[in-house]
């Protein structure tokens, strides 16, 4: 008898820098922990994943910008992956799927082409939401 | 025999348009696909719904803002319905019930006639918390 | 027979003193039915919770800056406890329990000595994301 593994489930509609590292990190930590992930890429959360954005120099909230230079320095001081190199590194040690919300695509005019290989497939979000029903957690970030 | 059906609540306590999106769009998904919807609307979130905020212009997240007069223009060109019209239609749908937090109503003098109708009732926290328990999906907007 | 007392889990990611405020209250309001609550400070949030940081006016999110001075004022002239001081109220009233991210001090090279008396222990995130599998209510904050 197989017992399903347990599941985390983001909903990801931010795009800033500092709150997609959160998404990489506890994907990484579920991923350790033995669950499943599941991500929805949305709104500012999937321009994060388009090709076209990879490259370009973190952007943190506006909300902490007096704290967003020391936490920059950080991070390059000490080499830190970024969020989407995190979550690629999850990726590999788990069952990570990344999900592109086709209202979003919809709306901008976007294929699954313009986005980065590590998205894995289009939802719409009703079809997300069914998948998410039986997750253990399910965040917005 | 009957089997309730699954649950998703949320906590909406931000305000801006964008982040409004979802709410209205994850409601309509969860209806869609069968569940009853719980929204509380708190702090930010609430006065969205105050009457006098109605016809204000879309008011995107400042760590967005290269991205919003681009956002704003296809919302207007391909006539997308807003945040509330969307949450409208789901209740019209479906079992989606509004609460609004009765903390901040008495913090800034409130009352629920200050509110648009979609909103159902007022409720304290602890008894939205108490509702939240069983819902298969509770998030935090 | 136990029955273990349900549980409300919260990812602690921002530190804006408006939407501490809801850590705080949600606390409470769980605490107030029951629930046993397990609170995870991270990035900036957890940034307000060190002592060097105690005492600086409200920082309200840039987002609400046109409401922030109204806001700020009633909490003022009605002599509303900031969100650390519901959060130690909480405290006092059930079983709330507070997690530094080791990873957040690690990276600022910080020690649970820089953080106030409130905050229980330090915690990866792979840990918190074990305790959370069990609770009834996961949010991002």
């Amino acid at each position: 008898m197989d017992a399903k593994p347990d599941k985390l489930s983001m909903v990801v509609f931010s795009g800033t820098t500092d709150k997609l590292f959160p998404v990489g990190i506890l994907a990484s930590g579920a991923v350790a922990m033995g669950m499943d992930v599941d991500i929805f890429l949305t709104f500012w959360g999937l321009q994060a994943f388009a090709k076209r954005a990879q490259g370009a120099p973190p952007k943190f909230s506006e909300d902490y910008k007096e704290m967003a230079g020391m936490f920059a320095q950080v991070l390059k001081a000490k080499n830190v992956p970024g969020p989407i190199e995190t979550l690629a590194v999850a990726k590999k040690m788990g069952n990570v799927r990344i999900f592109a919300c086709t209202m979003t695509m919809d709306l901008l005019g976007q294929t699954k082409a313009d986005f980065i290989d590590l998205v894995d497939q289009t939802a719409g979000v009703g079809e997300f939401m069914d998948r998410a029903r039986d997750a253990k957690i399910t965040l917005f970030i």
